[in-house]
């Protein structure tokens, strides 16, 4: 079996130009930010991604069928389409993350994006009035328009390191000569939070050079509280339930 | 050395309509229900499977023969056949469990079954006087058959997630285009639960069409919480003296 | 690179009729019975084994050199040569612990050994008087000559499995049709035993149908409590010092 | 994907006599002295390592271009060039280990090196007024020259031992017929320990016959601190943010 498997729904590969990718992370909010663009802009779904990486275990949707954990590639229309990268959880492994990084730049090429955007968290362990959007690129001649779309970069943080998939896709795109932004929202990190995704979503937009309209995004953040929480359930009991495996 | 091998015993694999999964897990009801039906069925071992995913031990026998842990194949006679397979243990790891699953399948295959049938227990932490069948499918088409065979079908339960290979065979069959069926019982989960076994071997009989005797399931369950106690015991060792190994 | 090296030092692979593994594990009775033979029947080394499985460091012999973690193959002389497996470690991982048992017995078969020794402790957590020896088979008909040597098979004990080498060497040289005993000497657990060692070496003596001098089992135990301690120690320091690699 | 991926910056390799490894370790005692000579000796790099079994992460460095984690290769130019190796981290896993070694080692083949020499600490747990340079070898006959140089040979200590690349290279190069030699400053442990640093770098300086000053080893000792504390507070938010990526 492959480490990795990319199951694209149309024969042929549609291009786009950006990748954004809103796998969960802290404060989910770059999996917010995702999922409502994904929403707003109307995007189909074009390819679906599991792994032996991801946790040994089905999700059962709504009509009580079953489907592997897995992670989505959706594709938006008109005259700049995107792709968006979100799903269900982020590698269980060390190595993991590296070889799904490294898929997830094989969709980007296959698609010809000439730009990839992740998004996350920046967790300060506290409440943030007016939350800030941090950045990082892969590229030092990318700065300046990440700066003049309202992203702040700063010496000290994130305290030098971006774990997971927004940080490994900067590092692993440089070598493919590929250009890589990474947006992280402050956040508290406690819960999900739909006011880092404001702030995320606004220095998106300028960037893409699109406008969308953020009322929904506090719903939104409801409804993925409760999925989450019982993602994090499932999580809970397969460690309570190890030892019924083994004995 | 392969990671996972599998020992068929006859020349000519036999053919089965169905495979009934009922491996180690919560309160132990999928293998009670699974080996009742081997021994009431009278079904005959076809087959067993070793790997480097299960834990590295043998199993002593009581004749003082060591054996490695494993899974095993049986085989019913009969108009209609089933293959059961049942076993010692699950994977260790999470990448173990994609890969094992896979091979069941592949057994699956080769004995040219039309539908899976994955046995577990869901675990609610108290104890339940009439325990339910929850039950997930991986086609959505196959959730009537199941509701009149009395399987119940609930949004919030079990938590969106089935964790090993109840569900991940699940979801890897999809891909093969196999149907496939999780039957859980609800259990404490404290231990090995022939009430819950009842109800599921109840639902299950219904779905193959049999008559199946359930009195003896009181005393399989009581042998069986001999043996699972004794197989904890080991995987106690086992963590107690990996110091041993290395020093 | 290999996940195993064999490295033989000699060009033609000598025979041996029988190999005994001594690996560490529980009260290190197989190490102390093994190394003590090695030394009475004045074998010589014809191999080493080294694995990425084995711990990522190196042990400092006393003039300075170091040496990668590794076990070792004797080989003593006679009419009835026999072949000896010890060692610093066993595998790190439950894979590992798998590919390394089927090197072992692909060195067993290269010697053309008839029958495997596996040697270890059955720890019960409190002094033993007079330790038994309890066995294990991989061939019911290999019972009675070990009972004949003064080894017991209890039904209940080792409660059900052997974990490690000692325990996989059995399970595997069964799927190779190689005959395998394990005899397990009775010990606290908490010491290198002599005492639990003499009783193994007089079963082992018996099966081999030699005749060994055991006084010298006291003073080498003794020994090798000092070696083991060294060990112990750079295994703890390796998990206090783990960050220093990661920051 | 490669698991370790070695780019050279120029078109043909250039030659070293010697490699010196120092990465992150005990005490950074071998960082500190590989960065100092750099610096020093005004080597320039010639090579960066990426590896699946470093951490999942990228660094963000100070104009806010993130890179992968990584290890890099230095050479000096002159008379008696040498090669450093050093970097953010070591291996995640034990299995790591050994791959990142041989690939260090093909590294020091490509170069033609005659010789490595490894540096670390030597924990103690106690500050040191006058901080000794323990030693170890991979052939007996580097003893004298070792000791000449200043360097001690301790039957008892590093307690049999030596983790991580430091202690690999010497086991791995053994088998590549290439000399090693490791040198240890003993150090309390807790902080970048300057003092140590500087009897590393005496007796490194002796063996090499260069002279060195070591006047600016204190001040970058602080600086490297700080670095430090921000890839341990990385790695500490890495853990604490698992659940993130999987809920």
């Amino acid at each position: 079996m492959d480490a990795v498997t990319i199951d694209f729904f149309e024969e042929r590969t549609s291009r786009a130009e950006v990748l954004i990718e809103g796998l969960p992370g802290i404060g989910h909010v770059g999996k917010l930010v995702a999922e409502h663009l994904i929403h707003e802009l109307d995007a189909r779904k074009v390819a679906e991604i599991t792994s032996c990486y991801f946790p040994p275990q089905v999700i059962i949707e709504g009509d009580g069928v079953a489907r592997l954990a897995r992670n989505e590639v959706y594709l938006s229309e008109g005259e700049h389409p995107a792709a968006f990268l979100v799903g269900d959880y982020q590698s269980t492994s060390g190595e993991g993350h590296y070889v799904l990084a490294e898929a997830y730049l094989d969709v980007a090429q296959q698609m010809e994006v000439r730009r990839i955007y992740t998004l996350g968290g920046y967790g300060v362990g506290h409440l943030v009035e007016i939350p800030r959007v941090l950045c990082a690129v892969n590229r030092a001649e990318l700065r300046g328009e990440v700066e003049a779309a309202g992203g702040e970069f700063s010496e000290d943080e994130p305290a030098g390191g971006i774990i997971g998939a927004s940080g490994l896709l900067l590092g692993l795109a440089r070598r493919r000569s590929l250009d890589a932004v990474c947006l992280m929202g402050e956040t508290s990190g406690y819960l999900v939070d739909p006011k880092s995704a404001t702030s995320l979503l606004r220095v998106l937009s300028a960037l893409l050079g699109i406008d969308v309209d953020s009322t929904q995004l506090q719903d939104r953040a409801s409804e993925m509280e409760q999925v989450i929480a019982r993602l994090a359930e499932i999580h809970q009991a397969r460690q309570d339930d190890e030892l019924s495996y083994i004995g």
